[in-house]
């Protein structure tokens, strides 16, 4: 295979494939700069490397089709019995982090192929295809990423995979999910999985979540969603509807909680058996659809007892186009901040009310302030979560340009966002 | 009693007491504007009038004494039995508004009267003496509000109360508690209590979270805590110290709860017999002291995916001394906002890092990130709240004027807001 400095290239190692631009390198050793701009270097004598066309854009439909990954899916399967595919794709991460031992800090360090590596079993599950998208740490994931990530998530899909799993560290991972949840209709399940704890430690949670992930990849739970631990114990993993699903512990396995909502359902880890609580969108129920649209420009700004409305004065001249509040209560701010909300509206910029308790719906219609944020044009939140608002916002002001529109889809449901009623 | 239009004058009704300047009134009424600049009215022919001096300031130490309001003790307490006395300071909220019937809100329409009349269990509980210190809505509470509730508490106690109520709307009572818990050390319980439900509802929590507060109000736990249902039955209420304490509901009568801690204790309802589960400061074990200062430029700051760090420099270029960031997991921000956190730290502002995970502790050594952050010159908020933290450094930069006493100050414990290990 003859490539150059500079030439977009795919390499394939044990059923992994990582693509970008060739670095200056050794003999006998390759490095390529990601897209994500991260590096990553490999042995040139243990890899399958493709030279790609477009500056590694898709050459042609197929190319991350199921066909050319047929060596790995013969190393991985058992012979004779025709599995679901299910592609991996990571992001970077804890599930597969290791202490540095150079720095003692944990640095992602993850290939899908690590976790196959280290989790056999998941191969009696699945036939699974991995690909890199990026290798970062998730608090430096953004929208561009939600976008690269549900890019690549749909050609696994349309590439025929029965399921997708997103590797994805713990921090943001719920943006990342309401992310997808808004920019992908799904016919197959697409999973977030992640870990609190690095793989090289006993307590690694990253096994269990990641088989619970591959099970809840090859069901009929047609969502977006997160797997995650649901106890401390190794008993099950909850299945969190991705709008509905927030990080509520900086360092337990069972830090992810579905808010104001049932989780879509547990998987026990024992019998590796799915049970559902509330109703959702079946496999091959939805068509594949994808609106990738997002607008950098939206903000949350977190209320706080005395805080200065000018705050909002610098999002509107900064040239913003949506805002979510995290108000008190069932969506309130100070008196003062009245005029500038009405400000912001007036600048055609939407403005949606959520609340820092998490739990439960906004009603601004109750007390004086929250009626008066109505009347100054803010939206209120319903039950939707603060980060989820936020996502949406973007996404939504990503679909259209017209200011009622946008407040006409804010105010409705689009991903399971906003529920009927709460859960009290 | 003679007076005239902007006298400041004392109005006493049924054992409340108000404050203000008299405004122009009708024959046989009186309007007076209170420090809140809030408005009341009154029927002369049921009141008790004082001229007061100094505009309202104390005159005399025994102005808010128990020897003035013998009427309302006489009235109040069973003959030959002596008991505790409780000061009940109203500050507005729903635990005694009312339903608009104009506008179909509700609005603060509230006297610790109300509620003793409402309520007439409480005067077997203690001797009352009532107050009325604002009558707002608590989103439109700040800084100045905490400072005059806690200098009206320390009055109080002053002037022999063996218990403070404050009855407070719920959606910044959090805020509150955690203020008077850094501004006043006392020597006897402060309680904060609230309601969910206004009382004209069949629902209201009203009448069992005013009781349990006056068990606690004449009990040994000597702090800042927040008496509030515990579960969404009558059962009992949960005893929260002032600086652990979140609202994470928004209509649930079981809102508040304690985050990375236990709760003090509990009341149960029906025996009336407290239980603690953590250690407490007890009665008398603290001499009174009063630090009242609050340094209000300072601000808490939601991190979200992707967001522009340029943020930081309308803090900084705004004069602002303290800086609450509310970051990802262990306490993470995008690698772009490290330089961001450098400038600030670089212009003494002091920064400090909480999570929007809300439980578990802040760890920055763990991730890449989090180093850095630390370089940069961040401090790790532990386990605190960011709430907390935002009221904590209002008051350290209240205290001090030298950076490097404030960081001194930031890391260490000051009132059960960091505890040595966090609840797993």
């Amino acid at each position: 295979m003859e490539f150059k400095q500079g030439d977009w290239i795919r390499i394939e190692k044990n059923g992994t494939a990582y693509e970008g631009k060739v670095m200056p390198s050794m003999e006998g050793y390759i490095t390529i700069k990601m897209k994500s701009g991260y590096n990553a270097g490999f042995s040139t004598d243990k890899v399958r490397i493709t030279l790609l066309e477009n500056n590694g854009e898709i050459a042609n439909g197929s190319r991350n089709g199921w066909k050319e990954c047929k060596s790995a899916k013969e190393e991985t399967s058992e012979p004779g019995k025709k599995l679901p595919k299910v592609a991996i794709l990571s992001t970077g991460g804890t599930i597969a982090s290791k202490i540095d031992y150079r720095t003692g800090a944990v640095t992602s360090q993850f290939t899908a192929d690590d976790i196959l590596t280290a989790i056999p079993e998941l191969k009696k599950i699945a036939d699974f295809k991995g690909r890199v998208i990026s290798s970062i740490l998730s608090e430096n994931m953004d929208s561009e990423s939600w976008q690269n990530l549900a890019r690549a998530v749909m050609e696994e899909i349309e590439a025929g995979a029965d399921g997708v799993i997103v590797t994805h560290g713990t921090d943001t991972m719920m943006y990342t999910a309401a992310a997808l949840s808004f920019m992908i209709k799904t016919p197959v399940p697409i999973v977030l999985v992640g870990s609190q704890r690095s793989a090289d430690r006993p307590s690694s949670d990253n096994a269990m979540n990641a088989i619970c992930a591959a099970l809840v990849a090859i069901s009929d739970i047609a969502e977006v969603s997160v797997v995650m631990h649901g106890t401390t114990s190794d008993n099950f993993c909850e299945i969190h509807r991705g709008t509905k699903v927030r990080k509520m512990h900086t360092s337990r396995r069972d830090a992810f909680k579905s808010v104001s909502s049932l989780p879509i359902g547990v998987v026990d880890y024992n019998t590796r058996e799915i049970k559902t609580f509330v109703d959702y969108t079946r496999r091959g129920e939805t068509s594949l659809k994808f609106k990738p649209g997002m607008e950098k420009k939206c903000a949350l700004v977190k209320f706080t007892p005395g805080s200065d409305p000018e705050i909002l004065d610098f999002y509107i001249n900064g040239g913003y186009r949506g805002l979510v509040i995290e108000g008190t209560g069932l969506g309130h701010v100070s008196t003062k901040w009245i005029p500038m909300i009405r400000k912001a509206t007036d600048a055609k910029m939407t403005v949606i009310v959520t609340s820092q308790c998490l739990n439960g719906r906004i009603c601004d219609r109750v007390y004086d302030t929250g009626r008066d944020m109505l009347k100054a044009g803010a939206i209120e939140g319903e039950d939707t979560l603060p980060e989820t608002a936020l996502v949406k916002m973007m996404w939504v002001l990503g679909q259209t340009d017209e200011f009622d529109k946008a407040v006409e889809m804010l105010r409705e449901d689009i991903s399971g966002e906003i529920t009927e009623s709460t859960l009290k």
